[in-house]
């Protein structure tokens, strides 16, 4: 049987937004033995209960994941030990630099204090009694040894410059553009920003869900729609889910798109659908068949992928009367001077917001928008920022419809989206408030101009211009051969569009100065300057959008927000009021128990905004991307030495399109050996959402597996399930380690592979041999979420194989320290069988709902009045609150946080014991905010004292304080408003 | 006679320690005819009183002041106006990427509305009405038209690019240092850090006062001495601080110099001494009689500047025989392993903490330190942070003993310096905080370690070793010639020093690496590489420390704040809590009228970390700077053409430094003219306390003007003082534009700029000719703060002609904005004649002092509690408050501020009315700190609503509170405590 593993191990992330996930590919795998062999598999295993796989060698398929949300470091060795050999030089020039030091945060003298609290004499102990010792890795990790935060950067700088930048007129929904200086230093370079958290804790949120509530006050506005949510991965896999919403709406199965959408985005369509048994054909939409009633949806782009404007009016008519849906690819630059789709009827728009403020990336992070007419609110995918009330009744916003997130609809849902690239789209949003309406339209009006003069001389010099109507891309059929431009083009460090029927494509973008234009002429055989040819010129544009039915006359961006921080000054001032508004790592711990948040150190995000890896267009020629090539391949062979396989794929660019790519390869392979009747996957039920929701993407059958009480895998039942499912099941999803069950398999050799991703403009398989079979395309660009690759490889760089390792047991010390502190005042579920934990833990507080009424969620709540970001609450346990401490924080910290819950477990008693109120009491009312607090009445049974300042490390000096009191949910959802309300609701503001 | 004017046109700074003044120089300026013409001078102008004079055309030496302290860009053109050309380009391409209407903060719109509350149509009718005609300049301005940013930065990573980056172990004070990337990205390049202005509102300053408590507890511990000041501009004019401290203390006028001090800081000294008639004696100081009582001080450096460690208590113990004092220029690092200077009876240790993790920013800028026995506590020159009590008897920081500050004795003063290069010293401190003592002995004993086998290496190559005991210097006699050496290294791209005998020095520091050492070896000819040297050496260390009796055995940084943020989380977050206790232009305007407050643009500081201006050492030779040189070259040439001057020097690293320079130069020039017995200088009263202590400093005798009652010069008072003082008028000294005087000379052709300053090891002065007469040396590098000239640079370049025109018309209609609207609540003094205002203006609080006992500093201090920082008080009118809005500032913040100030008199009137008591009232009280408002006792006649939220605009949401309620300085000076208090002190942190 195959494994698909979800590695919990590697979980890090650029900010809630600059996530991935990548898929790994085992070669060794899978036998058509074992395929048949489930009893025996079953049973071989019955008897080592308890016992985790050894990753590196028993998985089949692995899907590291750099969690949901926000900051942290990669956290890749929760089970990978190994010894490092100290290198010559450093015995003779003894290197203070030493990056694990500064990542890992207990001192020699902590660790010697926390030992004893857990009862062990040294980490070695501690690990031994905590690590079985079948999984103990005692092989020396052959990795690089550690440099130094000076010489890391050195060294990445040398591989950066092996990147060539040249002007990219690609076009294909990858645009250069000015990223606001003071955006990019303020937001995505600041820590205050990319280490947030996801906003589930909104009173701590308020910051960033009024940045994310502009993102789709402004998507809504451009697209001319009712209501967008706070981002996808892109263009290519936001098309996805939208033919996802129309699978689901219409319950039909025929979708077609228009040959003319971004091959990217037609490709990531077909891979989805595919697996659904969804029908996609591809071709001229006016010319097709809606009158069986059995097209569920149509996708076009808008102007489409070769740049042209036409008039879809007329087919969103036909195919509503049809009950078909529209779906329209679209750019946001554009909208801001030609009609956007909800004018003309489209019910769901998507695209990328990149080229708003956000760099080219080679491909991503960015973020793609998702934009639906009303009525397809709910049943919009991914997340979404609403307008609430608190408890006083103020607005308050939070994440809306949230049971549509962790909580996906286990065994139905047909999306597995759970996540927005944040940062991205706060990027984009900052951009559009920091522009405004008019700047916007400048900037469109600019580029377009530009195409147009462009056009002109072109057309002057002989070449033949394919499209009557553009915004800023052209489709030239030159006069000479396309390889003679090609050439010139060469010759100028220039990047343009090579079509297969010899034409050539020039997108523009705001960019774009008098040169580069007058370089375009050039290579296109024009004598004339840009300047001679508007002098010359009396004849109108041909191609303008002005003076055609295209025109957009309605009004956007109306909001203040969009017209009040135009000056850098105001600007700043607004990033930094909402960024003081959150909690991030800058404040104090985010101790969640399922998504690792440690610190990003400053050397890892440096490249990151370097513009050797950001200003490189996705389709560039390979050889003007040496730099990633040799990072992308670095990165693999560390990843493989740490997890024992043996072939990586970026291209996923979130946690659960890892799963999904995992299982879309196991499904390739077993087609690939005659098994594709075998479409079950066994899932237990403790899985995240996203596993059930990812393997019915998959086109699998979901098959759940009982837990034990302890929280392992019922074997037995599992067992069941396999003689029932016996010439169906495909696979078995498991999380490693947070899910104790056995899962070996004895195997021969097979491999996954031939079946890695692939990507329909540029290939991103190296060098893995002739026979690929690759199943489709998962994301719109090749590598996914590329410029943030330098994270991971410069953590692994400076940590070494001894700092992974260190890490790896500091990570368990702090968590059993915690453990042990707070056992006295909690009960702490599920400890090894010496007592320990592994290297997060789960307090169970469901008595205190029978004894006081107190709630998981209260006490979550009660954590912000002391400064803290709550522990994942009731996950994977309900009534239980999941505890990470993880290697970086001290033990000051630490304490801090166990004082916090001892301080709560008081609060409890007091409730317990009647001395105090059971609805009036700091835990039900929290929590606090400074509105609360200052009022000049105050009339409840405890103090202001102890409501805002609960212990003695909270001082009003340094105190970060939630801006609302708790946020109402239920009222949220039930009176839904997703865009910036009107100016009245701001209050005091 | 001459006239020296201190513009405040161009005020300008990087942070409270980032700034520089530099000094102007007009060719044709004085002539001797005008030098015995004072009566006339004065008489011809008697009838041109309250007309400002033309800035480029009649000033002889100008002083362009980058304010005290802390942000803001470069304000270049209050007074010069120009019109610009639209460039074709700018036609066929608008470019929607204009910098300065994102530095400029009102919009059209805004500007509308304003112009109507002045009264005027528009910009132009509001310039002709207040600024005359007579000054108005209405020529084009001849610079280059604006780029935008991105172009910017483009253009200047092309001259940053001409700057080669070589390796430097030259030494001499300057040597390479890790800059931790988190505090590199925290603090230098945080908004938060670096637009906070100097601390004189410590109750919103109390994170800052705690780094520079962090400062001053570093640099007592490791010299060994009681009391440390908080930064002063650079080593030399440290020392050249010291010998004043010497002169005041001793009333004796010779002072010994070790001949083995670095060259510059002698030059430094030296110049101080020329001008005050002190005797600087340079030897062998061993050798030198101190027998006759008459030497105030001795200056040595330890290790010395070629790198020896020797014995000087005897040579201490002599001096204090004799009632000499001992200065001591010491090394922060060395000092970690080897005796402090305060441990051998030295009085006063000066020196420079860059190497404490600041770059070597081709000179500057860095913090000096400066640190003595506690009997000399009360004459340290510079600032100074103390430790206090506030209102409510908690432990707060602030600026000591600040009479010394602004408020210098005017006529006795010899040190005019009133700055502190506090970001750095933050920097530097933060350093000492991240590493720590064990940390900082391990970069100690690596600089060290590698030391020794170098100095073994080179030793066995034959090559003559010539000091015995050393840290991190060698100096070399080669058995080679030197330039062989010198051919071999710069073929490795290695500057080494080269002294004039013919040996060589070299200086290692923290960031050599293997890879270093062993070039170093190869290039003084020796075989083996540094691994062999090691394992083939059985002989014990020659040059060694330990062993010695230099061994430190003290021990320092004990105070737990340099033992708890080791981790980069750690120190992330002590790096913000401090930040977010400070109120920086990142939250609010700060209005002050004597120091322009504005955001430097991100645009203009991102250069001035790129490591093609940072890595490179002040002295390496001119052709690895071309990129520098270009940048001086076109800032000099575009400052030359706003104020019509000729030449600039950059050196001097203060306002003060410049007026001192100015002075100087005047003086060289009127010795070169035979009229050296000219020795007054001309100062109204109004002057800043810097101008008389810089003339002093220069050796001049000041002579007080009297001022009209509207704050203009009394010309007849002035007209007696020439009178009375004929022969011997040196100059005048005015500051513009804040005083309106005429001082107009009727001069004919002669020049200053042969009298600009020099350098003792590379002449700043390119190309002016062969007959320089440079008068000394005021900083201790070349072209002082270099690395953050781009700032300046930038600004112009992206403002363009038109832009600073812009930027003075709408500075002075947000002024006459804000004066329109508070009119009717508080007097404005002197308005001009059509009742206009310039770019500030003054409000007149001193009757609430009769009425209510209201006082200009309580209304500072209740500015606080509405989030803003106060204006200028009491300066330079005392009982008022003098606003400066700058055109940054947008309408809505103009408002609020406003607002505050109409609640403020609102609040006053109810005292007047008797609704307030006198003493216990929201402006006496003010600020309230959280811990007053929060508290569950509350029993003042006013609610905790009007305590901390006095005005609509200021949300519970985003308020920016003052940690502490108000400082009691009086307390804090009589108890003068300087460093660190005990961890008992700090309460509930």
């Amino acid at each position: 049987m195959l494994s698909l593993v979800r590695l919990r191990l590697v979980k890090y992330v650029l900010q809630t937004s600059g996530k991935y996930g990548f898929f790994r590919n085992k070669l060794r795998s899978v036998s058509p033995k074992s395929q048949n062999n489930h009893l025996s598999v079953a049973g071989k295993h019955s008897n080592t209960k308890n016992r985790p796989s050894d990753t590196g060698k028993l998985r089949d398929c692995v899907v590291i994941n750099r969690c949901s949300t926000s900051t942290t470091s990669i956290d890749l060795t929760r089970s990978v030990f190994t010894a490092s050999a100290e290198s010559k030089s450093k015995i003779l020039i003894p290197d203070h630099d030493e990056f694990s030091k500064r990542h890992i945060g207990p001192r020699d003298t902590d660790k010697k204090e926390m030992l004893e609290v857990v009862g062990v004499k040294n980490v070695e102990e501690l690990i031994e009694k905590t690590v079985p010792s079948s999984i103990l890795h005692r092989k020396l990790l052959n990795m690089d040894h550690p440099l130094g935060e000076q010489d890391l950067l050195k060294k990445i700088k040398s591989i950066a410059q092996k990147n060539k930048i040249w002007r990219s007129y690609i076009g294909m929904g990858y645009n250069s553009c000015k990223v606001p200086h003071t955006i990019l230093r303020n937001i995505l370079e600041n820590p205050g920003w990319y280490t947030q958290y996801t906003p589930y804790q909104a009173e701590i949120a308020q910051g960033r869900l009024e940045s994310l509530l502009n993102y789709q006050t402004m998507i809504a506005d451009l697209t001319g729609l009712d209501i967008a949510n706070a981002s996808l991965l892109d263009e290519g896999t936001a098309a996805a889910e939208a033919m996802g919403v129309c699978y689901r709406q219409t319950k039909r199965n025929k979708f077609y798109c228009s040959e003319k959408v971004h091959p990217q985005t037609l490709a990531v369509v077909q891979t989805r659908a595919s697996a659904l048994g969804v029908e996609v054909l591809v071709g001229d939409l006016n010319a097709m068949n809606y009158s069986q009633k059995d097209v569920m949806g149509v996708l076009f782009q808008y102007p489409d992928t070769e740049g042209a404007i036409n008039d879809f009016s007329e087919l969103v008519h036909k195919c509503h009367e049809y009950g078909t849906l529209v779906v329209c690819a679209c750019d946001l630059l554009a909208l801001t001077i030609i009609k956007p789709p909800g004018e003309f009827g489209v019910d769901i728009a998507v695209g990328t917001s990149q080229r708003f403020g956000v760099p080219l990336n080679y491909g991503g992070p960015h973020a793609g928008f998702f934009a639906v007419q009303a009525s397809l609110t709910r049943i919009i995918p991914g997340r979404m920022v609403g307008v609430s009330r608190d408890a006083s009744g103020d607005k308050a916003y939070r994440l809306a419809l949230q049971t549509r997130e962790q909580h996906i609809r286990r065994d139905k849902a047909t999306s597995n989206i759970c996540t927005a690239q944040a940062l991205l789209a706060n990027m984009s949003a900052m951009y559009a408030v920091y522009h405004g309406p008019d700047g916007l339209r400048a900037i469109a009006n600019q580029v377009h101009n530009a195409t147009l003069w462009l056009a002109k001389g072109i057309r002057e010099a002989g070449h033949a211009m394919e499209n009557s109507v553009v915004f800023d891309t052209l489709k030239v059929m030159p006069c000479v051969s396309q390889g003679e431009i090609r050439k010139r083009a060469h010759e100028l460090e220039i990047n343009l569009r090579y079509y297969g029927d010899g034409s050539v494509g020039v997108s523009l973008d705001e960019t774009v100065k008098e040169k580069d234009m007058n370089d375009l002429l050039q290579l296109f055989g024009v004598k004339k300057k840009v300047e001679e040819i508007v002098n010359f010129s009396t004849e109108k544009f041909e191609e303008s959008i002005y003076g055609t039915p295209f025109e957009r006359t309605s009004k956007y961006l109306i909001h203040p927000v969009f017209n009040m921080y135009h000056s850098e000054t105001a600007l700043v001032r607004y990033m930094k009021m909402l960024e003081n508004k959150d909690i991030s790592l800058v404040h104090s711990m985010i101790p969640l128990g399922s998504c690792t948040m440690k610190l990003n150190g400053t050397t890892e995000m440096m490249p990151c905004s370097w513009q050797e890896f950001t200003d490189i267009h996705p389709f560039v020629p390979k050889e003007q991307a040496e730099g990633y090539k040799q990072l992308f391949e670095e990165l693999e062979r560390d990843l493989c030495e740490i997890t024992g396989f043996d072939n990586i794929s970026f291209q996923p660019n979130s946690g659960a399109q890892g799963e999904y790519a995992g299982l879309r390869a196991v499904k390739s392979y077993l087609k690939a050996i005659g098994q594709q009747q075998r479409d079950v996957c066994l899932i237990p039920v403790s899985a995240h959402g996203t596993n059930p929701a990812s393997a019915h993407m998959a086109g699998m059958i979901v098959e759940p597996v009982r837990l034990n009480k302890d929280g392992s895998i019922d074997v037995d039942h599992l067992k069941t399930r396999l003689i029932a499912n016996k010439d169906k099941v495909a696979c078995l999803m498991i999380t490693y380690p947070s899910t104790n069950g056995i899962f070996e398999e004895g195997i021969s050799k097979a491999h996954l592979s031939p079946f890695l991703p692939s990507h329909p403009v540029v290939d991103p398989l190296y060098g893995l041999g002739q026979n690929l079979k690759p199943f489709g395309v998962v994301s719109a660009s090749p590598w996914g979420s590329s410029a943030i690759l330098p994270i991971s490889w410069a953590y692994i760089k400076m940590m070494g194989p001894s700092g992974l390792r260190h890490a790896t047991e500091i990570a368990i010390l702090n968590a059993n320290y915690m453990s042990r502190k707070l056992e006295k005042y909690y009960q702490i579920l599920y400890r090894g069988t010496n007592g320990m934990v592994a290297h997060e833990f789960i307090i169970d507080v469901r008595e205190f709902k029978k004894t006081t009424n107190v709630e998981a969620m209260d006490i979550a709540k009660r954590l912000q009045d002391f400064g803290f970001h709550a522990p994942t609450v009731s996950w994977p346990v309900p009534g239980s609150l999941m505890v990470e401490p993880t290697e970086s924080e001290d033990k000051r910290e630490l304490d801090r946080f166990c004082e916090a819950l001892i301080v709560i477990r008081e609060e409890i008693k007091d409730i317990e014991e009647g001395r105090m109120d059971k609805k009036i009491n700091p835990l039900k009312m929290a929590p606090h905010p400074q509105k609360d607090v200052y009022s000049d009445t105050w009339n409840r049974p405890y103090s202001r004292q102890k409501a805002a300042f609960p212990a003695k490390f909270i001082s009003p000096e340094c105190k970060v304080w939630p801006t609302v009191s708790r946020v109402d949910d239920i009222y949220g959802d039930k009176n839904l408003f997703c865009t910036c309300p009107p100016m009245e609701a701001y209050g005091s503001e």
